[in-house]
């Protein structure tokens, strides 16, 4: 399919062309209440003052919503549905395109222009929904596997749960946060040297500081208790998805999880990019995930097996002298469950979902070392340090490291479906 | 210490002596919006009727902020902080007393008795805050010890960083009801009958569904990002309590909780009591906890070791024919690690609390079987059915089951500090 053009300069090789126009929220020093924005091209287009210049006048079925688009998170938004976010993401598609069927809106209003498009490089974005609930799956499956092995060897990596469940735990809705936010590494307790069998712990800063490359979606449709949502319905729920850095402390981990599962190790941060890719820009993008050689039950069966997404992310780790380095490349296909899977299964006990709710894909890893989505797969639990260019290594994440996850569909500079960054950088432990 | 006296009748033996002065949110048939109440005997005092009505007319210091008592969750009072809650409580207690300073406000204002003294069983009780994060911790050591018996052995019964630090696991904050929702039995997978080591899964309705007999407190003060709640600090940041039921699938648990831990099992209901228990309220029954024999870190050490509460507990299981059954009689004290030490580690990493945030304190059970605060115990994983009156036995829950934990602090009848009840009864699962 040939890229949409616009008479708006979309710069060749931007995330955010017209076949994406992710949703998020932002700020500018002129207008310093968060609202609602879409980002097109190395633009936001503020929704709220496109709304109240008339920019929705061509679509009546948006116009006793408009307040939507002057809250300060996207739940409102996202709560008219699925149906409502395809009609409006296609309105601004339409409004963008060279040959819009409605100029006077925007392309030959150069007052509206100006005053709603403003480069990205001068609004601040911020989290973009209120989270009632975040839940963190593990459905990386190669991740599962060599994380297992590295603890268990590789004859009980994966647990004889893992591919007939997607396992789960719930999340920290406080401590997730929108990228650039700055990363306070976390003190607490680990076991020194685990290896000579002593058990008593020590106060320290965490010295075994990861990263975790996920996708994290977002819900859009509340379901009552009591009452799950099934598979073939569960795509209705989803509102779209961001890339996600689930910082984790591997020493506070080793030490804290059983038999209750992470606590602490995971409670300081999560870091989300601040623009939401809805479900329909994703669509063209549709693609099988890993293979389950498992029966599983009927109630997590789909009828489309193509509901993962073909997102090819990248891990890059600046270090504080300046040099920057790609640690990890992979794609959202190496993943054993689907989204609808896991909302099926988080809801199948009567557990509610609200409009806001977060859920973690897990960490994502492809089967080569350069394709591993956390730290502690590549360097094998500290054994093996990674190379960066520069000369340095890193085993786990030093102070001032910044590390930034990137994620993109397709391969036409003019079409690409973007998630721009997830960035978050290492300060200092709080010494106590 | 002699029991304060009120020109207000409250029964003798009420949970709602003039000693405690429990918050919650209450609607009416006349007042529908839910809304700010103290219960008093048995009565509700409409606290937003009592605040319209000039009854904070001597207590200056409140009526900057009055609106809070017409909000419909308790978080915006319980952000006025402490000292706050304080004021406002013993301002309420005076106005009862029977020498009461304010004579006009309430006893010689047989308008306002009339229109904001409600008798509770007129009112509806509703969820008193809104929880952003629920965290469970699993400090009850009885039980953590028994439950371990059960799975590992008695050798092994406990983990090695059990009485290093307060485990605990983040849960599921939106299925968090108040006292009297129907819980219906969940759905999921479970082994059929793992003894054989088959180790493929049924979907079925739980068949071990179980209680947890704990305490909830409620955070009223958040703390920034990054910034750990000293331990001599956290007593500030604590609101109130309220009796809390865990309900648990112990099947779907043992399924599914390796190696993150509880989710489906948990993620389908948890009961909280309607009236919270403010923290000066349980002051007079302070006691010591469980002896922890292990040099705890630092940071986790209390000046005062009596952080703890006397609060006797009981549970009483209701069969469908009618019989009831105390099944669980215990004290608050059997807990090993205590409010404050809770949320102290649950920050030292900086993770943020917010005011609403709710503190499970684990399973709270003594060290005879009587006392055991979940049948999993009692009927040590089902061999062993407990005996109803009546005839009828149990291993775990049934269908029409009701369900109710109580706590109250204290012998004297006429200031007893309770929590009135936590209430549940089940429905059968959804056929799917």
């Amino acid at each position: 399919m040939a890229p949409l053009r616009s008479w708006f300069n979309i710069p060749r090789g931007s995330h955010f062309s017209l076949a994406n126009i992710p949703f998020g929220i932002i700020s500018t020093s002129s207008s310093r209440n968060p609202h609602v924005a879409v980002a097109i091209g190395d633009h936001a287009l503020d929704l709220d003052v496109f709304a109240a210049n008339n920019g929705f006048s061509a679509l009546s079925t948006i116009q006793p919503h408009q307040t939507v688009f002057s809250q300060p998170l996207l739940n409102a938004f996202a709560a008219l549905g699925r149906p409502m976010h395809s009609i409006v993401r296609k309105y601004i598609e339409s409004v963008f395109l060279e040959n819009t069927p409605f100029p006077q809106v925007l392309k030959d209003n150069a007052a509206l222009q100006k005053e709603a498009l403003i480069p990205l490089k001068e609004v601040q974005t911020h989290l973009p929904f209120h989270i009632g609930d975040y839940t963190d799956f593990y459905a990386g499956l190669n991740h599962a596997y060599n994380v297992g092995v590295l603890f268990r060897g590789p004859e009980n990596a994966l647990q004889p749960n893992y591919k007939h469940l997607p396992v789960g735990y719930h999340g920290r809705a406080s401590s997730v946060v929108v990228s650039g936010t700055p990363i306070r590494r976390p003190n607490g307790q680990i076991l020194e040297n685990p290896a000579t069998g002593k058990k008593a712990p020590i106060f320290s800063p965490c010295r075994k500081l990861d990263i975790e490359l996920e996708l994290g979606a977002f819900v859009c449709r509340p379901n009552k208790m009591g009452e799950p949502i099934p598979i073939d319905e569960a795509e209705e729920s989803i509102f779209g998805v961001v890339l996600m850095n689930d910082w984790s402390a591997r020493d506070i981990q080793a030490w804290e999880y059983v038999p209750l599962g992470p606590f602490n190790a995971k409670n300081f941060a999560t870091t989300i990019s601040p623009w939401v890719v809805l479900m329909d820009a994703l669509e063209p993008f549709r693609a099988k995930g890993l293979e389950n050689d498992c029966e599983i039950l009927p109630y997590l069966k789909e009828k489309n097996e193509k509901s993962f997404y073909d997102i090819n992310l990248q891990v890059d780790l600046k270090t504080s002298s300046g040099s920057s380095t790609t640690v990890t490349k992979t794609s959202a296909t190496n993943l054993l469950w689907s989204y609808p899977q896991m909302l099926t299964h988080h809801t199948i006990t009567g557990c509610p979902m609200q409009v806001g709710d977060l859920l973690g894909s897990g960490t994502i890893s492809g089967l080569e070392p350069s394709e591993r989505g956390s730290l502690l797969e590549q360097n094998e639990n500290g054994k093996t340090p990674i190379k960066l260019s520069g000369g340095e290594e890193r085993k786990f994440l030093e102070d001032g490291d910044v590390v930034t996850i990137t994620g993109v569909c397709g391969s036409d500079e003019e079409a690409l479906v973007g998630f721009g960054g997830c960035v978050g950088r290492i300060e200092p432990a709080l010494s106590m």
